[in-house]
């Protein structure tokens, strides 16, 4: 019998990352049904941030010694629950940030300048010598970011130098070269662009309510690379049908994957499949932490990343 | 019989200009074919820089006194051949080089971080739980930019904060923070993605050459937001199409507006319809400017903007 650790993969996407721990574990799949026998030896399970972990499994498991978190966001996972059963949660903390910014300017750009309209209205033939589609300027556009952590300060950053004033908003107070406003109905309020970039929990689900939406108003663009649950989506879309919003640059949902039957006929949106912060080398980041954590815990040392709040 | 100065538009897409100078002059428009006894009133015609100039026309034109261009680009326009019939030329500059480079940036998301593609993906329902797009982290791209000058340098800024790597060419060596390559070939094989944001004259006609396109090679990314001349475009497209060169993202074009059966099964490309510079704001300040110039020209007073080299 193997004398080698067992690791659960939970979530199919995450399936790729196989090959690199089968070098050193037995890795299963929990969408491919495992046999029962298996359970009592699994030590770690394998998860992405964003899905809420299946403690009805977890409580069959005796052998469970770690949650390893693969993604950096950590919103669905009821670490108090794991931490009131002994069991600790690592993640992949400041390994894409930057990435994430990056997309959000890709976003705020290819919504502003037109970029994903334009590439459709050329291709179809609709570029005519009559025809000279106009953009607004970046220039002076006061950008208002909700969530001065890592990915925020990071989008104020690369704002600035695009000529946009940034402001921001948090729940905290902070130290930062720019001004915090009074709330988050304020800092809509006073911005053009309303950039989502904070950490999700059970405070702020919502938080991008109706009111806020309306107060960016109808020439407004909201961006959000946070989390969906952060948005009310139904106000977001009933906003941009309405033209009470001007526009929308998504890169997350409520529901991942998106129906693209939800947005079919919404107007004014650039969509992206949650790749924000998914680029190859933040993943390669993120393995790497990965493995390092399950060689941690079952060599019976500190865990590198462990979710500590 | 009126007194005021009669001012010939030339291209159509300029005709949106006619309200804005109605108020000062009588207007007329080249395509709608002002009648032949209009010729001797024009005083000044207004042209945009990527058209070039109709010079049987303006010999017929017994009064001409200014070539009024109302981009910021003049490289179709003869101004050689103008100064030689003592006919002063304008233009727009300094207007819209930042918003040129803020679309540059746009195109260089949009194509490494599939923001255009990943938009079609998700609105094709093509998102599911096993699919998650990777893309390539911009951190530690070398961007070679060519042409240094108020362009460049506003996109230099840009991809520095996005933590590119920043290398240039042009054909005279001026003192900046980037270096300099000995050759638009030795910085294409030097690069990961090339920007072409330089003026077009005679000498760089073509200056992107299958050489080039060659040595930027299969994972590179050609952005050109100067004029589509400066490229080979059939060399682009023949690399495109075997895969010798990686990705392409073009607001400008050979022959424009583009003809989307040119692009249609060229994989890996995002197209704008010359949108880059095409700013409310830049579109606001080449009004003033010309308006000023205009104005300059009838009264007998200096041009505020003329083409001095």
């Amino acid at each position: 019998m193997t004398t080698r650790p067992a690791v659960l993969i939970m979530q199919r996407h995450l399936g790729q990352l196989t090959p690199f721990l089968e070098g050193s574990y037995d890795v299963y799949r929990f969408w491919e049904g495992p046999p029962a026998e298996v359970e009592a030896r699994i030590g770690a399970i394998v998860v992405a941030g964003e899905f809420e972990l299946d403690k009805a499994l977890i409580e069959r498991l005796p052998n469970l010694k770690l949650v390893a978190c693969f993604t950096s966001g950590y919103d669905r996972i009821d670490v108090e629950w794991c931490r009131a059963r002994g069991l600790p949660v690592t993640h992949a903390p400041g390994v894409n940030h930057e990435d994430v910014a990056d997309h959000a300017i890709g976003l705020i750009l290819a919504a502003r300048r037109k970029i994903v309209e334009g590439d459709r209205h050329l291709r179809a033939g609709e570029w005519t010598p009559e025809t000279r589609i106009l953009t607004p300027s970046l220039k002076g556009q006061k950008v208002g970011i909700v969530g001065l952590g890592l990915i925020g300060q990071a989008v104020a950053r690369r704002a600035e130098v695009m000529r946009m004033a940034v402001r921001w908003w948090g729940p905290r107070d902070r130290p930062a070269h720019w001004p915090r406003a009074a709330s988050v109905l304020e800092l809509a309020k006073a911005s053009d662009i309303l950039v989502v970039a904070c950490r999700v929990d059970d405070s702020n689900v919502g938080l991008i309510s109706k009111e806020v939406i309306e107060a960016l108003g109808p020439s407004g663009l909201l961006v959000n690379v946070s989390r969906g649950q952060v948005l009310d989506e139904a106000a977001v879309i009933s906003a941009l049908r309405s033209g009470a919003l001007g526009q929308a640059a998504l890169d997350v949902f409520t529901h991942e994957p998106a129906d693209p039957a939800d947005w079919a006929d919404v107007p004014n949106t650039v969509l992206t499949p949650h790749t924000a912060g998914a680029t190859t080398e933040a993943v390669q980041g993120m393995l790497m932490l990965m493995v390092q954590n399950l060689a941690a815990v079952f060599n019976g040392e500190p865990l590198k990343t462990p979710i500590q709040n």
